[in-house]
């Protein structure tokens, strides 16, 4: 799009060239084809040091930019308005059943679905309304996914997976793989055995929940994994058996739940930490990045970091022991001396 | 399924409403239409708000349920049974092949073998009898997949993969991948080159393993990647070019085993834990959840934990520093005030 | 291959039992059949127990072998060669469409491309001219991949991605999902909202690049997440939208990266390392396995580890502090003792 074009469309005024623009990005990656914006005065340096072909900025701004410059009332918003423009279109999903798609006579799909190629609905399983089952995913028997629910490409739903309405499953997604139990020790000849542990639940998942790339979902040994509504889970997350998430709650990625853990309203698990199994953490708590927890939060601590969890005052502490220590010694070897002189 | 029909399965005795149980559930968690139990008289109260529909409780429980009761001699056992009940049926995998699997005419399926849908095995592989291998599944050439090993839906095994018998291996597992090998340097005219080093060798698998959704184990630069037979692997692991893992072994959700080293016999790698490569663990030893291990461990401590990984003794007078501190300055600054007084 | 057979091609001297070689294996994990290696003689030992069919050694090797023995100049050499010999064959992955692909009639082809069983290409996509797409691949609208680039079975890319030239990408590889991103708070009459911002941009990854197994990256909120020339990414790693990784770096298993950080050339992030979002690591530093990096990173230390990440000096000396503390503590004892005899 040309920047003439654009300008006129975020109603901005173009100085400088009338160059082509491909895409946004920041002041400091932008490219050659690039728009790029500015509102604080305080980056006049990267605006001047830009790659980009054109700049988004105030009405008001002094200082250069080695570039076209579109000036406008809130470039923010308008560099927004440009991202959607230059968004890769997103694709249309019509409703209709891709004729490659193997999908058991007792299935019943909804109004509008949508279900692309080489995807595999095994029987009893319901599909809502207006889903959107893309290609390649396999949804087990006796699976219930909820109306306006959009699963992307290689996504699986083992058996009597249910997700509610209006989730995001991104694909690769593993909902309701065996969760990891067995029972193990030695018989009376001395030898090893590993039973396993019949894992005889489902995952159910509550509406509106978005589920990141590769995040796997263990099946109950009895009973639901349940993630509650408007959950947001991130890439590679790993929620073990019988974990129950209550809803409105965020786990961002790589960080991992073990099983029959019960995590509250509200609560944000940050990247790559681990939650032990078989506590409970309450609402609203937040358990910072890498953290571990070993034991039940009762929300005392709304916010713990490091393994074994703490609070950020006594991770700092910790944090410090090295300095205090130092002067400790400082101290001590003062005194020392003191003694020695008397 | 009514509660007085499931009470008769159980052998108990139903008391109340004959309502309609559809699941298994937790006292805490339990919804209307689910079972729950309960033999612990410590649990009074959570029966007393549970909101199951029934409740499996001993012949000589003490406590009101605000929901069925059924009286059983071991309420525990009564769950387990109605669990099986409840449970999603276990999708019937008849022998077979599906009519859009794309099987290379030299490949050799074994008795009795299910292949689903849109699975694809190429040419010299062998499918052991009574094997199942679900829908989606891509094969390499080469490839031994061991009797009675069953193959969920959207695995991968690379070219020269062995998987031994009666093995279970879930969605999205990845087998004998590049392992990450690179050379890397300056070139005379000092330029930077990174060059891939051929991983020559395969995955194998012993029998009786069973493998998580998502986890990855790479193929050997020269040899085996090698994981000995009933050893359990949760999700999301992963193991690096020529790991062995000698057998009887359990590696939890997110744990790493970096290339070249050697898990004893019978150790358990907690989750997220991480090891070093080209070491050695020696049987039997655990390395606790979120654990660092840089260096072999010869079996004198069975369990580690921390980064670097130390005993239990250690890492709780680690814990322990920031209060044993607080405590020597502290009697520090009364010497110095002894001192100072005299 | 017989092990005469196999020294005439190493150009070596077979001493013994003209045996079967299968494989290769270190003198350790060796089994019946196989070919090991060694020209150290401190591992004198290790041949003598090998369990191997026969084992490579130097001409002037002194010791014995349980086993036939194969004398050449440079048994490490030797070794590799073997190696490639006993290899899994690499699959020949001729040009051509298998006819069970379905690839939209916009699409463009490039001269000599290979693709799959079961792979979807949508509209508009471009794959470069000796392009591998191996089976059960999922291409979104508008991507393009770069010429002899290599994508394993079962990745998908959503649309817009890029993928440059010469790149390999490993099963199970995610790129283009989502970026986790939310709006929340609260609305005026008290209840909560999260709100999905979207994410308009797209992932581009340069020439060279190896990405392993289940590894994601999300696409940009705005613009692009970047990863340049030669950047090599091992398996179940994670990298946020609008990351940065400007070429020629390493990430090894399980390290993740958060959103719109940028990484320099020449970095290595070890395995299970994290870096926060926002912050900017600079050429050539190295991020040690596990490590946790809150702030930027200008260069002036080469190696940080630990979390919060620091030197090497520094995280050595918080490793000693109960050992340093255990001094302390026994110097104030003596010097109290001291000032009582006084």
């Amino acid at each position: 799009m040309k920047a003439s074009e654009l300008a006129s469309v975020v109603g901005g005024v173009l100085e400088g060239e009338d160059v082509e623009l491909v895409a946004c990005g920041g002041l400091e990656e932008a490219r050659k084809g690039d728009l790029s914006f500015c509102k604080d005065p305080k980056h006049v340096k990267l605006v001047a040091s830009t790659k980009a072909s054109a700049v988004l900025l105030p009405k008001d701004w002094q200082g250069d930019a080695p570039c076209s410059v579109i000036r406008v009332e809130d470039p923010n918003f308008a560099c927004m308005t440009a991202a959607k423009i230059f968004a890769p279109p997103e694709p249309v999903r019509a409703p209709g059943v891709h004729l490659t798609a193997v999908i058991d006579p007792s299935v019943k799909l909804g109004e509008g679905v949508h279900i692309g190629a080489f995807t595999v609905i095994e029987k009893g399983s319901e599909i809502g309304a207006g889903a959107v089952i893309e290609a390649q995913v396999f949804i087990g028997e006796g699976c219930r996914v909820g109306a306006k629910t959009h699963i992307y490409p290689q996504v699986t739903l083992r058996e009597g997976t249910v997700v509610g309405a209006e989730c995001i499953i991104h694909c690769g997604v593993r909902l309701g793989g065996d969760g990891y139990g067995f029972n193990n020790g030695r018989r009376e000849d001395g030898s090893v055995y590993i039973e396993k542990i019949p894992q005889l639940g489902i995952v159910e998942i509550g509406d509106g929940v978005e589920i990141g790339s590769n995040t796997t979902i263990d099946r109950a040994r009895i009973g639901r994994t349940y993630i509650g509504p408007m959950t947001k889970i991130d890439n590679l997350v790993q929620i073990g058996h019988n974990v129950k998430v209550k809803g409105y709650s965020g786990l961002i990625a790589q960080s991992g739940i073990a099983g029959s853990t019960e995590i509250g309203y509200g609560c944000l698990i940050w990247a790559q930490a681990g939650v032990s199994g078989h506590i409970k953490i309450a609402d609203g708590v937040q358990v910072g990045p890498q953290a571990g927890v070993p034991q039940s939060l009762d929300g005392s601590v709304k916010y713990v970091i490091g393994a074994p969890a703490e609070s950020m005052k006594e991770f700092g502490g910790r944090i410090l022991l090295p300095k205090m220590f130092a002067k400790l010694k400082a101290e001590l070897k003062e005194l020392k001396a003191k003694i020695d002189a008397k």
